[in-house]
């Protein structure tokens, strides 16, 4: 038998006991495919008097962290710490500096530092492999990486955060609004209680900036991400757009127009038609949908979030590293990643859906009428109904032709000013072919 | 810049011209994710003579295909010649015996002599690889080998025929019967002029014998397939699964009883819930679920065929190649991989579709409904219509609770040795969860 390869595992939360459990349960399985035994030697966490229900009596327990990369019975660390800085980058840093790869779960480590850590593994002979840091099992990054190799991608996009989507189905079919469902997810476990990072967006939004880096071969950019999350969603949001044939669902989105050398990437609730892939996606799944100039349109689809998913995916990259393979970060060596300008989104060309809450009384739809006119923003349907709003107040939701965005952030900055307003506007993107 | 990877590929047909223009379509991000320049050294067709659309001027013309992997300047073969056996084989062997690799699209020879091929390639230091062989452009295998690499998996199922998913979901929408779908499907090039391969099971069988192999880790047994095609379903087929809220697929399904150490692998059209992604996967598209232990159920979705798609499935293993990847051949060393008993399929316990054409008299349904309480078979529901058969023809569709498949098969044997038969009953069975 080939000689083991020895692992130091920093973390031990749910995806940490998940590793350990899934290496225990699979070895037989995990040793034939990745040629070797796989062993975990060391161990480090913040309590080490925790109750975590598994063995670590044959693990060494190491209290600096970030020391465990030095030592000679170590040739990978994985890193199931978290947090975008702090001991999560300290180790990464000191292990891929001592020329041991690293595999971690992190998306806001790879997000923030992704770049400067491929160059430092670059450096010395070893990689970082972060398959579980986006979608969950699913093995979008080896998907991408090496199974679209070939192709020229110019957009990828997919619903990136299971939590949202848990709450954005459970709102279709319950018919209920954000802030029940958030509070029934929290309580089953599926939303955190401070839900911030996935609610409003930055989760996906981490996510999405690490496929747009692999896809188009430019250097990671989380800064420029647009990002908007969910919680201005009503009930009425969801009904309108079922009427006119969408579900809505969050959605990271990237495009890479060429000509321009412009990268464009958002995280926003979108409408999607009813009868693509992404709109039947319910609960906290995930998919992601790459677009090859080639390939043509390929979708994965999987458990987004969970110890078990994610344990999947952290020990498919130690199986990856057992196996020699030391391949390119983001695809391709870290000098060819282009840095390229970000896309002016007032440019792109689309269909919105605007959602208005007005006080109901003659004259107020044919002021927004005249704003629309003003801005060049036509509407291909409109609907106003009381929509169980308070007494005195109307929802007005309506879906404009194609048009640029710019026109529609004209109409709601002047519609904004208007004494007939009774709540801020909200604006959601359809998704396009 | 590295040393280039010298290709000699043979076959020259749709996938091989689309291979071509892939690499020179995108050189330049092939290149860079390859780490090294892609160059085709030699060709090789049938005919010489004939016009593909591309220049062939750069490349060494080679007559004798199998001779091709004796050049110097040859690293590796890529073969689209097609058919089990022949030059494709003889081409493949001699490549693997002189230690290059072998690219191949050929379902069938893998399917029949991939163990084969397999042992040849580690023998020599070398490998074979097939991602073009299953679903088109989804990375399907390398999704399996490495993506899921950490995982048992017990099942896998999915639509391996972008022809029979066309013909099925235009039998859907329209409302077709299964022979005039078929003519238009051929006068679109969605279907051959001899369609037996695909509308007869046998490509999506040769599929499921490379999953099966790969998810299990058990040498490949295409022989073993249970094989039955859509030739046989009837408009009304279609219409009564909607009535009962399923959408009918030809599914490939495999799986293992790791107490029995025993494998079973059927082709056929299958129930499918309508909620359930596959059921709303339309036209010449491919679909693949593997369910792991930790991973749970990974869904793989796209291009199922096509000279771009299959093109993008190629030049990623190239790609792999080109970056030294020369991992096990269908996961684990050959010498790994069981050989098991094949599963009774009697012993199957699930629910089964049955439709029957009778005579329209009186006791004829008595008839039917004695024979399966002796078979001890239970309904769960029956329809019985005039679905616009022959006069003093009815048809009889019944969906049966769960229970053993052999009970199924002992009372179609009695049912058909009845005179009111006036056709063979059809089964198909549903797709459990």
């Amino acid at each position: 038998m080939n000689k083991p390869l020895n692992i130091a595992l920093a973390g031990l939360g749910t995806v940490g006991v998940g590793v350990i459990q899934l290496l225990h349960e699979n070895e037989d399985i995990i040793t034939k495919r990745a040629g070797r035994p796989i062993r975990i030697t060391s161990v480090s966490a913040r309590d080490r008097n925790k109750d975590r229900g598994v063995d670590l009596s044959n693990y060494r327990w190491v209290d600096d962290m970030s020391a465990m990369a030095g030592a000679d019975d170590i040739d990978i660390v994985v890193e199931l710490v978290g947090g975008s800085d702090g001991p999560a980058l300290s180790l990464a840093r000191s292990a891929l500096s001592a020329g041991k790869s690293l595999v971690t779960a992190n998306k806001a480590m790879v997000a923030h530092h992704g770049f400067e850590l491929a160059q430092l593994g670059e450096g010395n002979e070893c990689t970082l492999k972060y398959e579980a840091a986006v979608a969950g099992a699913i093995p979008i990054i080896k998907g991408l990486r090496d199974g679209a190799a070939g192709n020229r991608i110019d957009r990828v996009y997919g619903i990136l955060n299971g939590t949202c989507n848990y709450i954005l189905s459970a709102m279709e079919s319950d018919s209920s609004d954000f802030a029940d469902v958030l509070s029934a997810a929290q309580a089953r476990g599926y939303a955190e209680a401070d839900p911030s990072f996935d609610i409003d967006g930055v989760d996906a939004a981490h996510k999405l900036a690490i496929l747009a880096s692999l896809c188009f071969g430019t250097k990671i950019n989380f800064e420029a991400v647009e990002t908007y999350g969910i919680r201005g969603l009503m009930a009425p949001d969801i009904r309108q757009a079922a009427v006119l044939g969408y579900n809505i669902r969050l959605l990271g989105l990237a495009e890479v127009d060429n000509d321009k050398q412009a990268l464009f990437q958002r995280v926003q609730p979108y409408l999607v038609k009813r009868d693509h892939p992404l709109a039947n996606v319910i609960g906290p799944t995930n998919a992601v949908v790459a677009e090859g100039n080639y390939s043509g349109r390929l979708l994965f689809q999987g458990a987004g979030a969970g110890d078990k998913p994610t344990a999947s995916a952290v020990v498919a990259d130690i199986i990856d590293l057992a196996r020699g393979d030391k391949g390119a970060v983001f695809g391709m060596p870290c000098e060819q990643l282009r840095e390229i300008i970000v896309a002016q989104s007032g440019d792109r060309i689309g269909k919105s859906y605007i959602r208005i809450m007005v006080a109901d009384k003659p004259g107020v739809l044919a002021e927004i009428a005249a704003v629309m006119r003003d801005a060049n923003v036509s509407i291909e349907s409109l609907i106003q109904q009381d929509a169980g709003q308070k007494d005195g107040e109307a929802l007005i939701a309506m879906v404009t032709h194609n048009g640029p965005e710019s026109a529609i952030t004209q109409t709601i900055e002047t519609l904004s000013n208007s004494d007939n307003m009774v709540d801020d506007p909200m604006v959601m993107h359809i998704l396009g072919d």
